[in-house]
């Protein structure tokens, strides 16, 4: 999987993509990141990458020309997929993340600051795409956030880099409670059902922990998950759940 | 305003603190980011911050012991709100960032590719929050989408620092679509509207493209907007988008 990035703050993206996973990835050669920055491809002697906004108002407009010049610079294939950072975006979560690994080459747009002149998005093509619904000062955090979970649904990627604990919405439920050595810290204990050694009576328990916690804390994927469900031992921990709950 | 970071990468949070928005309101002495290592307070020999799981499993889980023994190590106020990165959080959102804003001190608790020993949680009486329902390899990111978001919403940050021109969700709508020169570029052209130098028709298209945007791209906000809506030249424009589109 290749990623290109178009940033004004190149750095930001380097340095992220040089610690932990991303890193071993690009090791690894499973992926690469190369971040452009529009700047650099702007006609203007002073370098410039924004202008005022054509009928008033505050702040700057990221403009048409460097950010044209840089994503034609971007050699792409029948496969690649555009996506601008932006908040008023789609929603970006694991259904996308995991449709998005499939693809072989990823175009991420940042702002930073300022808004895009419009245009962009329309010469682009680009999807818009949301993180959620709050403001940053730019695209990069976004874009990492977007490189990170979509490398980790690359086919392979976990397995050959690092295993896969964290299994929250692999089936749209909540993780159950982890504990580790020792049995008792700080007062607090470990469930004793976690130090019988029985396989299935814990196996039965983090299931059921999976339903209380969603339950709890994300009634809307509890209630999805409820709906869709025709497996008899799940259903059974389900209808405990809400009867301990309601 | 005092962010602590508690996390594995240290280096993660003080690169990504090294630039732009964040970077400047450091220097300014607006807010200070401080990141806490766990594995520095490790009683084990082998400076060890993780181990097995109790009752089987694949991975690691992070220990009790240096993360309790971090969080002690910050002095806390009774303004202290404490904050652990998870996906089975609440979601962060423009409302939560402006909240946090008003705090003095946030502590961030960062897990990496390991959960938590769910007695951290309880130690620490942390609120759990995800920034969006998709699996990070660690929380330093989320953690700096906060700490950049929650900046922005200090009263005075963006004032001294920048001119906030990024107003999605201010009002709870998305942008308008943002022109700059040139007039004509690859082909697309600026609106008419824009170029005409009356600044309430400029005013009305805006809003009205506010409506636009959100009712095609956001329809829930736009629904939530419309329904306590009682601006009289809003509900014009709302209804008028209404028949256009729908």
């Amino acid at each position: 999987m290749k990623f290109d990035v178009l940033t004004l703050f190149p750095e930001m993206i380097n340095q992220a993509c040089s610690h932990s996973i991303v890193a071993r990835g690009i090791e690894s050669g499973l992926i690469s990141v190369n971040a452009l920055n529009p700047r650099d491809y702007t006609k203007d002697k002073h370098k410039k990458v924004d202008d005022t906004p054509y009928g008033g108002g505050a702040g700057m407009v990221l403009m048409c020309q460097p950010y044209f010049d840089c994503f034609d610079s971007v050699e792409k294939t029948e496969d690649t997929e555009v996506i601008i950072l932006s908040p008023q975006g789609k929603a970006f979560n694991q259904q996308m993340s995991i449709e998005l690994a499939k693809k072989s080459h990823i175009i991420l747009i940042c702002g930073h600051y300022e808004g895009f002149d419009e245009r962009i998005k329309q010469y682009t093509k680009a999807r818009e795409v949301s993180i959620g619904d709050f403001v940053l000062t730019g695209g990069e955090l976004p874009a990492m956030c977007i490189i990170d979970s979509v490398s980790r649904n690359i086919d392979g990627f976990l397995g050959k880099i690092d295993s896969a604990h964290f299994d929250s919405f692999s089936d749209g439920l909540l993780e159950y409670p982890q504990y580790t050595k020792p049995r008792e810290y700080g007062g607090y204990s470990v469930p004793e059902v976690l130090l019988t050694g029985n396989h299935q009576e814990i196996a039965l328990w983090r299931r059921k922990q999976q339903f209380i916690t969603t339950y709890k804390k994300r009634r809307d994927l509890f209630d999805k998950f409820a709906k869709n469900c025709n497996n008899k031992v799940d259903l059974k921990l389900l209808n405990e759940v809400i009867s301990e709950f309601k």
